[in-house]
């Protein structure tokens, strides 16, 4: 993440792992899941925040939920079913569940398929919010398998020469194990910044860069410019103009759409509003494919090779996809989680209005 | 493509389809093909032309190819064969076959178990060019399914922050069918410019765009620039810059290599230049999925709102990857493919030194 989106430390209040999951869970139990899936949501927001990934967290994420399951938009208790399935692929309907919560069983169904016929892929049609789509390849990740994710979510991106939003920012994930290096974990929106970092900038006065947005007239603006209101620009796709390539990012875009929700038996969200979010899972079995621990290795010399390439004038290393986060992991384990104050005042009223326990903070 | 990319009126010659094909395969013939594969090589290549593809079709790539068959680097008669299979998926080693002719066979088998199990993956480690991957994406979405081809190339492109190419442009590409419209055929570098483009702008006198290269520090370029020699400069991922999403090109290429070369039980070519090009290729039937039927209108609904977005200032319409070529494919049907006169004229230094009869010219 850019040094522009980080909560600057003066606005900082550390809080435990263990801590902020408990309040998660209960405040999810409270809003009518499970608490099954109530420990669930909680610990798909906090090990995304763990990651580092405040963006996709309990700090941006968890009010929106909380509002939305408070007026009934989620369903908190979704009759999710497959619709139609074969060995290698299952068809959902999430009935308006939570995808941070149906994720995590959606990847479980891939990655089964996966053991018995070498892939399997899930798509998900009539879903809401995923959360970091990393974090469902992950899961793969962690059982000797290749992981995708990937989301299409509300428009907000225009196509390449368009001047109205048709696409969401449609984030694409990919996640693989190494043997002693850090897994890879990418985890990036298919358009050139993600709505939720727009509105960061909005918080922290940070300003937009060129490339980010068009003008209301579907124009690239190409210079740095203050924060604009909902409503006065629209999100570029990735490559900004058609000369650097935004025909790519709306490609990709595309591409998700095509796998999310035109395979899961849906239209796009710009089509119907009505028809949700859609996902798609994807878990490839290493072993299918060729020697698990021969993958690892290979993985360990080119994630070795990638950390050591000669970093360009003006940078001192050159990273990988999955990196820093597993540094800030670490990092985050000992000090505890950086919230913003304003977010754990939203913890005290959320407490009071729900009548549970307050976060416990140092 | 770019109109800077296009072959000028003045120095086009208009070949015909047929023409073309029948003196490429001859020629493929004449330095050791099958005539299967030969006829198989000109079909790739000529419908690629077809499409409007010319940094991939014949005029690009023939004398590459005919070069690497003659000096040995390409294996006219591979004896491929597949290392590993599952029901979903196959491993499979090129010994060095050339991919415009092995990646149709590589599809044909990923659409095989598709259509058995609901999804087929095959990857290609040894492998060599696989030319336009879009072509072998199509292959699937001609029989109602949807294709994705992808491969992982020979290093040209630095990582975020580095100063040495370390990735092949490593192009993605996916196919879907639709009802009435022109399918989707999505297929594009996960640099910010295919290096393909950036010798066809050497040839052409074309400058060079702001964050398409960096110079030889790793420095992103961002103002216009003459054309540079190879060697002064690398390839930016899409993105072009840190702020602009480099790191999202740079985790895609990243993706490419995961999904090809690692799953192929081999390393990137970084890693080792003898390991080849590797290829991927998958296959998702669509009716393991949804109704079929259904799937294409929802596509028609897609494709159809997608061209009517009101287009951006300046603009006269928005466009859907594959849209420019099935419409440049109607056009060169009727009127035969323009080839630059220099690549004609190789055409007629190669028919004389193959002692095969000259290409059929107006």
């Amino acid at each position: 993440m850019l040094d522009r989106f980080k909560v600057q430390s003066a606005d900082q209040i550390r809080v435990s792992a263990v801590a902020l999951r408990r309040t998660v869970s209960t405040i999810f139990e409270k809003v009518g899941l499970t608490p099954e899936d109530a420990s669930l949501g909680a610990d798909v927001l906090v090990t995304t925040d763990m990651r580092g990934v405040d963006s996709h967290g309990v700090s941006n994420m968890l009010r929106v939920y909380v509002q939305g399951f408070q007026e009934g938009e989620l369903n908190p208790r979704p009759n999710w079913r497959i619709v139609r399935e074969s060995p290698s692929t299952a068809t959902i309907d999430a009935d308006r569940g939570l995808g941070i919560i149906l994720g995590p069983k959606a990847m479980r169904i891939a990655m089964d398929k996966a053991r018995n016929v070498g892939v399997g892929i899930v798509t998900m049609n009539n879903g809401r919010h995923l959360g970091a789509v990393g974090h469902h390849a992950m899961l793969a990740a962690q059982e000797d398998m290749v992981g995708m994710c990937m989301t299409a979510t509300r428009p907000s991106v225009v196509p390449t020469f368009g001047a109205e939003p048709w696409f969401g920012t449609n984030p694409m994930s990919i996640a693989a194990p190494a043997g002693s290096e850090p897994p890879v974990l990418f985890d990036a929106a298919t358009s050139s910044i993600a709505s939720n970092k727009v509105r960061l900038a909005a918080r922290t006065g940070a300003t937009l860069l060129p490339g980010w947005v068009t003008d209301k007239a579907g124009r690239p603006i190409m210079e740095e410019s203050p924060p604009l209101e909902r409503g006065q620009y629209f999100l570029l796709p990735l490559g900004a103009t058609r000369e650097m390539g935004s025909h790519k990012g709306y490609g990709l875009a595309l591409m998700v759409e095509i796998l999310g929700s035109l395979l899961s038996g849906a239209v796009p969200h710009a089509l119907d509003p009505s028809s949700g979010y859609k996902h798609y899972f994807a878990a490839y079995n290493i072993a299918a494919f060729t020697d698990v621990e021969q993958f690892k290795e290979h993985m360990d010399q080119m994630l070795r090779s990638l950390r050591s390439t000669k970093p360009a004038q003006g940078h001192d290393r050159v990273l990988y996809p999955g990196l820093l986060e597993y540094e800030e992991e670490q990092e985050r384990r000992s000090l505890g989680i950086p919230l913003h104050k304003e977010v754990v005042q939203w913890f005290g009223h959320i407490a009071s209005e729900l009548g549970i326990p307050s976060l416990e903070t140092p």
